[in-house]
């Protein structure tokens, strides 16, 4: 290694962390996922993603932001079936997040935002952020995902019915984000329609509530659902942008509030 | 009481009980709230919203679904600076919810629906079910809230720019479901412009994400999101009806799957 | 429903419970169990009897006294062999209840009295009890079960050799309370003597100490303790006028001292 | 130290264990408390009195019995603001007790019963008996208090209106079982009538339901209730033996049953 | 008992107890464990040896120090094998101590010191230690070992390649602690040579890092390392004096500093 | 990112991560601490060491180890007084491995080494092992700290009589293996004589037992124990082969065991 990472907190010394405290800097907190995504991604692709958009929203924040630690492993139990993954239970996802945000909070940060490239951290960092409305009410915690941000750059791109995990729309990042770790040659499409599912499997994928989960290798034998070969780095490049651009406002409009 | 209420787990021998799960019933668990709903709707407004859901699900779908023990408090840590409001904590609520789930699963229920009239329960809902896929994956358990299943009826409704909490769309609810609850002399806005919000309060209200909480006492005075006094009975049924539609359209398709 | 349940937190507007907090009420929380009650007793029997005794009480006291959550589920291990039994945990039943003492407090509540239909669960209420007085003891907190503070009332009625769960007393208070739910039809004794037990079942049931606990599988094949054919409703309301008599008084006292 | 002490787990070797597991021996444990005990007795006194008893037990068992691992420090935030006195919270004092349970059970044993000097140990220790109703039903699990069991010795004592936590019928037995640790050039009155308490310690002295506990420096200035200048040696002899003949027949038909 | 045993927290009254916690002495806590040694000494052992020095030191410090109650069952999961071994978890031990320690602060003792007879204690000390550091910094924590502090005396023992567990220095120490324990007549050389060892199992005694452990069934077919014949109750004298020697030192100057 | 990283699962496809499972690889984990290093080195030191090590060693493996998921975050309570440090509690530290452990040990790994640049994380990291020989006991769990495993290495380099803490032995490692994160214009020596200590301060660093922690701020004004300007690249080569040897010799002789 030859520099620090910019805004890497866990490049910075000890003193320089505590000017980007008292500079009142929004910690950005990247979370992935360390579980299968088909034959052509990488278990990592969720916490490769969420770096890639959070080290390009810093960029953008130029000073008004830094990067604390990441959260390599997240709530996968959908996914267990499948070899390489590794998931936290809720409980333990929480306890380790709550522990990074009391340490930020204690050395002086007040506005903390984690970028969760998978979807299954989502709810386990809303209730996060309920413990802080009873606990902390002083701290400003805010989460985002990455695709939902970008939902129309997502619908402009080629898609089948079925589409989602390792699909179009994440392979298409990942080819923006990180092209030597897709495996191209791989690429083969994964459940792409409706009637490749049965009653449980579409009741599962019907949009809305109520809301009903299932192990992915009931709903794809592979783990994909799309066909990744539609993706190109182009498409990626639209959503990534999109979602900086985004969460880059959001923080700016944060740090005016 | 003179008679056992209708497919009333509670009400229900042991014997009756046994045969209820032989026949491979859905167990309905109604989970509300116990906090201000404004100056005009009582603290237990959720949970009566999702009983009255509940009973009419469990009356349409005739000795195929039966109804469980309920959970009258909720997670609302957001509401707790207003008077009367109990929470628990989200370890708490997961704890209770999986162990009636591990018991209906021990005397032989294999589906389970839990209708939330409370929104601030919806991520931990999902995150049991996120423990189920790792620990209980023989177990299907679903969760649905009960207002964005209606979400076009409660667009035909009349609603300000702000709307949600005690506002029109639960307003209306209770005035078809318990109108004796109600004190329609007390009906008085909230908040219903943007404008009345400050910065962090806009920020928090942007739909979609980064998503930010904020406790309610930052968002209204009297805790009401809206105006109450544009709802009716009428749009109250409208919701209603199309919910129990829903999920009872819901519990049948999972009954065949 | 036409009108608010006098006295019940949850019908009740925040405004409305702000005014009760700071009217020194009382609250009364009733705490029941999910379990079998052999083969004419609803499985709800101990939550029916606790808030018929709460309401009786809370009327007797009008003004002085709210109605707060109720605990619908108890500690019933020893039930769990039969159809159609919940249980909560020690642990998680303990946890609930902290958190509605501790909500209420935090609102204002100096006094909380649980009122428990079920014996199940006294151990862990005192339990609950000791925490508090190590952690918060301003908080004044009691309980009271419910046929034992009739004792003298219970003895007057006819009863065999063994007698308990689900027999002669507990039958009576339903069929003053709430006859609808008793299914007279059913009725049959269940153990009655104690030649009817094995040698383990009797030294379960000495009277006093040494205390070894058994589950009520092997103290009984249709989970009763008695013969509720004895029972009458005239017993059940002597039984109830006298707990609540008595329960008035220790609040009356309370709230001098 | 010049022989092992007889029947003590403690002081057999790894063989001799396994030969008293195999024996289908019962374990006897001794609980305590590290409290206040006025001016007069130790701070161990509970656990003093529980392994005179388990001793003397052990002894009349003639090798039916072996006795484990001591509690000695057990549930009493009753008396934490009295120097000298700690307290386990209920969560850890019933930890403990679980994994020494789990334990025996897994060398072997399948009935344990805990002697308890302490009756602030009372409830934890049945809600311990209630998780292995759940948890482990084939470990025969029972436990017994000290002065309760000989109630009669006890009432032929002389005893004022208030008696209790170290007064006569406790300091009774520690003049029969370690004379050398009573002070009894200490002994001195605590509270002896119900007129010395205050409203709120009067209700909680009241006998029966429903119960209210208050910490100790609340019912006595000196931590005492009752008068240990009227307890002999004698009387002490007279209630220890009762509860030895009685826990030693218990034990006798256990191994029958 | 003809007299309270110096220093014993446990055989104060709550007076003496505040006059030793005014006085800033230092608290003395002696863990054991409850395993197997193999077949000459008891299951009780590691707490024998570690009162044994307690005793002394205290007897050193005289008045300066107290000795508090005992850990009599330690973190052995690696004996589990072996009839009559009971072990903590990790987390109960680590909660039995914290509980020790937060009430001895809470009775106003500033120094603690615990002395453990077991090795397999030695990390989770470490752990609370760390604990207290982030949580009650004002409270100083020590712990010590017993046989590696006197190092130097183990090396002048005759010993063999592999030596350890119920081993030369352990059984020395008991000799001189104990005699009436130990059951010279089973001294029988247990695993001596590496070459007795499998390659796990000489991997696992590899001095230094990397760390990797074994259940001790793995490495000893009667549980011993070393040969226990070749202890005296000189040797024993030895290492005890060097102990009690070094810890007293530690002390005094602990209570200088 | 143009390739995936030699030997990393993150960086593997699910279908690679199996057959590494079937090829039996060993598993190396980094584990490192977010903590003040002083003025010069950046707070993620330890991970960036470990990662260092852990890359060589699977290089030096090639293919018979993988590289898991970090823990990027320790056990460091006693920095937390110096801006930026980060630390997780030792329970959710322990939850967190043992849940990779148990992931790793479900998809098929049998052996699994820690590699820490944190001594803060050798306790915890030893209860683990404890836990795993009670609970998974077919699962070989080794670890390993860096520093000490080329203790001889180290005493070659120039020293201090205090030394330790980002001092000479940490910042040659760093010269080493990330020179462009050594802030070198910042060298100055820390705390570097036991004279700069009080008396509290050369207890805690009096080498062998008892053993006394002490936060770091009382130790160094500025984190750092030793000298910094003393180090070289070349002693930090030195001391990383020597590491990268043993641990690779280590795992060689493991997988033959």
């Amino acid at each position: 290694m030859n520099a620090p990472r910019p805004h890497h907190l866990a490049d910075m010394t000890s003193e320089e962390a505590r000017r980007a405290a008292e500079a009142d800097t929004v910690v950005l907190i990247p979370a992935g996922a360390f579980e299968q995504h088909g034959p052509a991604l990488p278990l990592g692709t969720d916490l490769v993603r969420a770096e890639g958009v959070v080290e390009r929203v810093a960029a953008r924040l130029d000073g008004r932001a830094v990067i604390g630690p990441a959260l390599p492993v997240g709530v996968s139990p959908h996914h267990l079936a499948f070899p390489g993954t590794l998931s936290l239970s809720v409980d333990t996802f929480r306890a380790v997040l709550r522990e990074y945000l009391a340490g930020l909070s204690a050395q002086g940060w007040r506005r903390i935002l984690v970028v969760t490239g998978h979807g299954g951290n989502n709810a386990a960092l809303t209730t996060v952020a309920q413990d802080l409305l009873a606990e902390e009410p002083g701290l400003q915690f805010a989460w985002t995902p990455l695709t939902p941000v970008a939902a129309d750059a997502v619908a402009r791109m080629p898609r089948g019915e079925v589409h989602g995990h390792s699909g179009e729309a994440e392979t298409a990042q990942m080819l923006h984000l990180a092209p030597g770790l897709v495996r191209t040659e791989r690429f083969a499409p994964g459940t792409t329609a409706l009637s490749e599912l049965d009653g449980l499997g579409r009741l599962a994928r019907r949009p809305g509530h109520p809301s009903l989960q299932l192990r992915y290798d009931r709903l794809s034998p592979d783990g994909v659902l799309g066909d990744p070969s539609r993706a190109s780095a182009g498409d990626g490049a639209a959503i990534v942008d999109t979602i900086v651009d985004r969460v880059t406002g959001f923080v700016e409009e944060w740090l005016k509030a």
